[in-house]
């Protein structure tokens, strides 16, 4: 299958590498990464094991790049007002449109530009980061959960889903992506935003008595957030709060991308994670006061920490 | 009168001057200023006209210190567990204790040491800070609101009032000192808390839609909290808030001590004016989440950033 990965950080990198190795032909928008990648390939820095790829196609254009069977969609999500420049010159009639973005309305985005039927969705639990140009670091975890953004179980995902896992990625698809968004938001909402504002890891919030409250406060809240959107099923809120603190306690000393992006000085992806999703509860009538509070410190921080 | 101040921050040292200038006999517990004073005296470097006191009575300990007919006190609240020692050798058989303290708490922590009959408190609106050693600077008001721990118009709290006015500084004595206490709280939960959090000044809060929002939420929620306290009157929450948020709109670029306190990486003065307060509302069965929340993230962030 041919593959266009738009937005090429630690996860556009980390997924495009092993769908390449594992034999797809896989086409890199590049940015920080072009010299690197076309002088010497890409490395991959692995807990399964390092590996070289030494022939990467990469790009600075899209227009530069070929039609594809389908765009992976790796962008920060600040960057999507850019969205239609850089995937259109990718679209074949019936190529297809993974987001593995952060967060809400990305599809949505997607499909006003470019037909609602093309588009899929896609949460990630990877652990990764950069290193030098041409290096990227997987930390730990991996594995996607997608899905139709139209819904429903179709055999377009159910082909991702097992290339993916060809390509040694754990991969699932699944009938109802928005519970899948929203099961992800019950943990990013609290650890992103606590970690990045509080600049503690996950394991001192969760260490401090009131903190672990407060997570736990934050859960149950985007919890019942979620089970007013009509989800195919609801989410249990004490069970599903629980099993994540647990394995978040499994992480040791882990800094989410916003917290590691607050303390660069980046900006936050704020939009998606805090308030298209406060919109979608208030539009059911809940008020997420405690998860409003925390977009509000946020945001207030956006002001003065933000140099792009 | 002849008087003790207890905690010769700028509080204590301005007030203290103050009082002195007008001809009360004030003898100063002084640490880091005191070389400097008894070589040099105090200077008081104020908005409303610059003096100096060539010659303050300073000292280094309670035990060399004369008994007085009234102590004031400056401690910052979490020095409250030196109280006995600090306070105990400065007492006669009537002497009154004013405590000018922050937050809730104090005056009983007093009352539980010296007895109740003796304490009286009061809320303090004062822009103040120490300068070089032996230099205290006065940047806007200065009013006080005091009044009995037990309760009532007192004939002594109505003489403290009278003397602070003789002194130049406007004093109210009030009947109901838990009322002052609580209508300062209203200002001191969010705006001590979120500029310290955020290191925001109180205009830079304001000018951020969100804030200014969250601001009214955690004023509101302090309201609620004071009038289940049974207070002589209650507080009318919108026109009191409304009111607060004007006088800090004409405070400018304002920074809140405890925001200051923060930067420099002191202890915050959270439990007289966060963790005291909830219990109260607690027990009378408020919640006060978004409060609750703040003070979270404010003990959080102790466990980093305190190095005293």
């Amino acid at each position: 299958m041919s593959i266009a990965i738009i937005g090429s950080g630690a996860l556009g990198l980390y997924y495009g590498a092993m769908l390449q190795r594992a034999g797809e032909e896989v086409h890199f928008l590049l940015r920080r990464d072009l010299d690197a990648i076309r002088e010497d390939g890409l490395s991959v820095i692995s807990i399964s094991g390092d590996f070289h790829l030494d022939n990467v196609k990469g790009y600075s254009t899209s227009n530069a790049m070929p039609r594809v069977d389908t765009v992976i969609i790796g962008l920060k999500t600040f960057n999507n007002y850019d969205m239609d420049t850089l995937i259109r010159p990718l679209l074949d009639d019936d190529t297809a449109i993974l987001t593995l973005q952060n967060g809400l309305g990305n599809e949505e985005q997607l499909a006003s530009l470019f037909g609602a039927q093309r588009i899929l969705g896609g949460v990630a639990f990877l652990c990764s980061n950069r290193g030098k140009p041409g290096t990227v670091h997987h930390l730990g975890q991996g594995k996607i959960r997608l899905g139709e953004f139209a819904g429903g179980l179709s055999a377009r995902a159910q082909a991702l889903a097992e290339m993916f896992r060809r390509a040694c990625v754990p991969c699932e698809a699944v009938a109802d992506l928005k519970k899948a968004r929203w099961e992800k938001l019950v943990w990013n909402i609290p650890f992103n935003g606590l970690c990045a504002l509080s600049q503690c890891t996950t394991d001192q919030l969760l260490a401090h008595p009131p903190s672990r409250e407060l997570v736990q406060t934050l859960m149950a809240e985007v919890v019942q957030g979620a089970n007013a959107q009509g989800l195919s099923s609801d989410i249990v809120s004490t069970d599903f709060a629980a099993h994540l603190i647990d394995l978040t306690e499994g992480m040791g000393d882990y800094r989410p991308s916003m917290m590691i992006d607050r303390q660069q000085q980046r900006a936050l992806e704020l939009n998606s994670i805090y308030a298209i999703p406060l919109q979608h509860a208030k539009q059911q009538g809940l008020a997420m006061p405690q998860t409003t509070m925390l977009y509000s410190l946020l945001d207030l921080g956006e002001q003065a920490a933000t140099t792009d």
